[in-house]
């Protein structure tokens, strides 16, 4: 499997049709497939991700699909990269944008399992793909790709906060592995309950790295 | 599937013989089979988990699994309970045996993921299972009961440790997560600093809730 996205000159040139010889569909796109394949993919697993699967659900023709893709391993390459690539600049974007504090910005990403559906799909997506790496080199690669990023940022913010490298290296770890266990588990918890709970969660995580220890 | 291991009262005869006519192997029990499967669930998945994929692994024919097993829905149902049964029993016998404090206890949990290859096949293991259960509603249950069970153990630590019922419900969600997001993670980390990391989990979950806030 090519984990890049691939863009042969010569594509085989099938219209995009439905099925049954009803009119043509508005012309899909490989954010399309991309989408209904990770569609597929929070509720089963990457087996369950097949052209003929997505064909049926788009109701649209095999042969369409080949309009914007090689083959499937394409179609899985391009996901795996289009995965790595939100799910990295959800973290960048806090960052860069806004005038957040180191502390405000992990505080953020500790809310972030309980934005209701949006982070149940997240989460869905997230643990299949992690169970395909388990088995997959390609898609090993890319999940520890995104991993080394994302510890990365939150390493540097526990360094902005003042921690020495080696602390904000263990506190980016077990900080990053609170996050994915919570994403996995799922966070059923009351409405009413969130807000102690990101209190604590701040507490714990963030508060205690710019406590006496620290001076900011 | 059944989640209760079946026992009929006839079960087919099938006597146990290696393939190829060699010499019958001394007998397997239904706990080989279980074992087999939990191998193969490690590296695959549930759906690779078949009766002839094992008897294969085995070097046995199909037919002595069915000495031991109405189908393979019965395997599979057997399977759960016995992870049931192991990976609660691991955090109920830190409970009741030695003479550990509730935050030595807690201590202890927080260590787990360290522990080298046996820590690597469980989480393998668990990983598969949480995968499973996402999509089969009988391993959801068992799933959820043993995470209930875990959840409830290290609940009352932290109210054995002073917190009050609603902090410690807060504080057994956390500390269950990052153990889990650990778990499914990986401990990629130098021998050297284990030492360290343990203090800093013990210090930012243990040592927080016995503070000055909660005098023991």
């Amino acid at each position: 499997m090519n984990a890049e996205a691939q863009s042969p000159s010569v594509r085989r040139r099938a219209s995009v049709r439905t099925k049954r010889g009803a009119a043509p569909k508005a012309v899909l796109g490989p954010g399309d497939w991309i989408d209904a394949a990770l569609t597929v993919l929070a509720t089963e697993t990457i087996d369950a991700v097949r052209v003929d699967v997505l064909a049926k659900r788009m109701n649209v023709t095999r042969g369409s699909f080949y309009w914007h893709f090689e083959d499937r391993d394409d179609l899985l390459g391009r996901l795996l990269e289009h995965w790595r690539k939100t799910t990295t600049e959800r973290v960048i974007e806090r960052f860069t944008l806004g005038s957040n504090s180191p502390g405000e910005m992990l505080k953020g990403l500790l809310a972030l399992p309980y934005h209701g559906r949006t982070a149940a799909h997240a989460s869905s997506v997230e643990m299949a793909i992690r169970e395909w790496a388990r088995r997959h080199e390609a898609a090993r690669l890319v999940v520890a790709e995104v991993d080394n990023q994302r510890l990365g940022y939150i390493a540097q913010c526990f360094t902005a906060l003042g921690c020495s490298l080696s602390e904000a290296r263990h506190r980016a770890d077990i900080f990053y592995a609170t996050l994915i266990g919570q994403s996995i588990l799922g966070t059923q918890i009351l409405e009413s309950q969130i807000e102690e709970r990101l209190r604590m969660l701040g507490q714990l995580f963030v508060d205690s790295a710019t406590g006496p220890k620290h001076p900011a």
